[in-house]
């Protein structure tokens, strides 16, 4: 029998959002059934960052050959330093079976969402949309520059979450978690999927 | 701000799956988010059935009635006794913004899929599809018969899926259930969903 490909879990959403917080969470808890990608990066580690744990840290040079080399899922330049996604771990896990779960910039989710729309992408939002509620909602105390900029955050939040699957807001770090395992659960209950695994099962695969 | 319509979620699959036993396992675990949706029949109630709380009892003119007035979601005829589920409560309690959780059979969920396609239709299954793995790569100690037999309930399974958003194999009580739990709370987190929140709260609803 042919083993399933596994599942491409990426989470993305605006910068300081809690993504980093939300992964290691996580990653933290017992039965997590899904393998973290370790990014690559020429940015120098930081006190007790270690190699292959962090980050996969590289020199601009090897980074470079890699990029041109097509060996990036993804990759982005922040600040002057490259940060991106190894390929060949990704492949490597999914054509085991397994799924395999990606925490980056929103760049980044925009450059796998060209090259594999059948991953998952899940949009981790800022707890604009409860606050927005209190604020319109509220009791008069907000002056309308607030208000303004609230809706004007709003904005550019739904502008940025149109290309992903699912949003989750971020409103405290175990729900956000508990919504996000839940939904790879339900990926995995997809008629789709299942259907494909039937499929190949009956094919004798 | 205007209430967001709930979720109309459909349980249903073949007839002996056990869809009774999820349902009520589901319905008896507290922080079930959803409301359920009592049936309608005409046949007598059985020892211990309890008018509005098993089903809703009428006699054969008054369902007949409701299927002539459009009072009927869906409705079906079994061993000479109608099944149904009456319309009203169903949309009062979408329009009030609560997840109405229906159980019931194929025909009737098919009768749904036409009406409102916008419903989630969850598949339960029995738990052929490891049996069959089981079966297929097993020690050679079935006869052809048998795996000829599994084979073609497994191609029946299939068809009879192909309607549906989510397939969850009953291959254990608890499990099926957190199956179930799951995909409610990841539709919720649906990007189109949340889209629609923000989109109605900045236009002021």
């Amino acid at each position: 029998m042919r083993k399933q490909k596994g599942l491409l879990i990426v989470l993305s959403g605006p910068s300081g959002v809690g993504k980093g917080t939300v992964r290691k969470e996580l990653f933290s808890q017992a039965g997590t059934n899904y393998e973290y990608s370790i990014s690559m990066t020429t940015r120098a580690p930081r006190e007790g960052e270690v190699d292959g744990v962090d980050y996969f840290f590289k020199s601009r040079v090897e980074f470079e050959e890699l990029i041109e080399q097509g060996g990036l899922l993804e990759h982005a330049e922040f600040v002057g330093n490259y940060y991106g996604t190894p390929l060949a771990y990704v492949n490597e896990t999914l054509e085991a079976g397994r799924d395999v779960f990606l925490e980056i910039e929103v760049q980044g989710a925009a450059q796998i969402r060209e090259k594999l729309p059948e991953a998952l992408f899940i949009f981790l939002a800022p707890p604009s949309l409860s606050e927005l509620q209190n604020r319109l909602i509220g009791r008069g105390t907000e002056t309308e520059d607030i208000i303004q900029k609230r809706i004007a955050t709003a904005r550019e939040e739904l502008e940025m979450m149109s290309l992903y699957d699912y949003v989750v807001e971020n409103d405290e770090i175990q729900k956000a978690c508990d919504k996000i395992n839940a939904i790879i659960v339900a990926e995995h209950c997809r008629r789709e999927r299942v259907e494909k695994i039937y499929l190949s099962m009956l094919r004798g695969e």
